[in-house]
């Protein structure tokens, strides 16, 4: 469910990109219930000129080594399942030397029936089957 | 109205990545009454660490010619019309040799105030215009 | 809060790109409140295949200068704002020569909760601090 876009400044080899999907991934499956096998992410890396961030916007200090994700979920997440998830992947990016102040999330909800995982049909609203009951 | 990014593996023609395009497009018109001059789609690629799936989520097998699709469109299609979308986008890329279980969509929906397609305004949320009735 | 995608055809200098980025981060700030701070902007090129927009659509005449900024900010500016907003990012890049029918905006609105601008903590909606009164 989650279709993940991750933006980085360029410079990392494609091993560290990896990790940081990881990071990013099993965030999502320990704090919002995503399903393990549920991964899509999409990752690019920008010139200076073209990723631009404040370093000092609420106080917090970014680097150029900030991780940009941002996440596309069904709806529905309290705000305490939210907290768990920013806060997990603050945790498995800093396992990998993200500093936490580098690790920049947002979210984006969408209702359940929006999403298609191949196959031509809406994955999380089927068609119901009609079931006749049998003598 | 609709904004449509579609996510590729390095490798196609650029008239491969257009017919793509074309594919959906046509899906959208004819499922979603999208207007056939509403035509507004950015196209990316991505080598294999920067583009992410899962083979098997959901039991559907992917391959590396997984066709991502986000469109961003203005809210309030029933069900049935996402139904229909999805089958349509799958049936349209299955034309040109994308297997169905390789069209991925999810959709975002907006406000229809959401939207200036130039001239700084709000396309479908015009100023309303004063009319003074006339004897 | 924005998290701003400016996608664009390739050819313009890195100069170029950071002042529509400028542009655009100004209009926010006079029209919808965004702190002067809260810049996150990913700017994107496109060759002529992938960057996919109908010259017509409403009447409007679209050129390969075609300037696509799609903001994500939280929910909640009223329609006079949003009108503002799309008006003030067409005055500022007219200013630097991009015709008012070349700027094409959309925005997608989350909730306030749905930031998190460092250090894994949700940063519109921090976590209550218990005060106990005193005597």
């Amino acid at each position: 469910m989650p279709l993940v876009r991750i933006s980085l400044a360029k410079g990392r080899t494609a091993a560290e990109r990896r990790a940081i999907g990881d990071a990013v991934h099993r965030a999502l499956v320990e704090a919002i219930d995503v399903p393990p096998r549920d991964r899509f992410q999409i990752v690019t890396e920008h010139g200076p000129a073209d990723f631009v961030f404040d370093p000092e916007y609420l106080g917090i200090h970014r680097t150029g080594a900030l991780v940009i994700v941002q996440a596309t979920i069904s709806a529905g997440r309290s705000l305490a399942k939210k907290r768990a998830l920013y806060r997990r992947i603050a945790d498995h990016l800093a396992a990998l030397g993200v500093r936490r102040e580098d690790a920049w999330i947002n979210l984006v909800e969408v209702a359940a029936e929006n999403w298609s995982f191949g196959n031509g049909v809406a994955s999380y609203a089927p068609e119901e089957t009609l079931v006749t009951a049998t003598k």
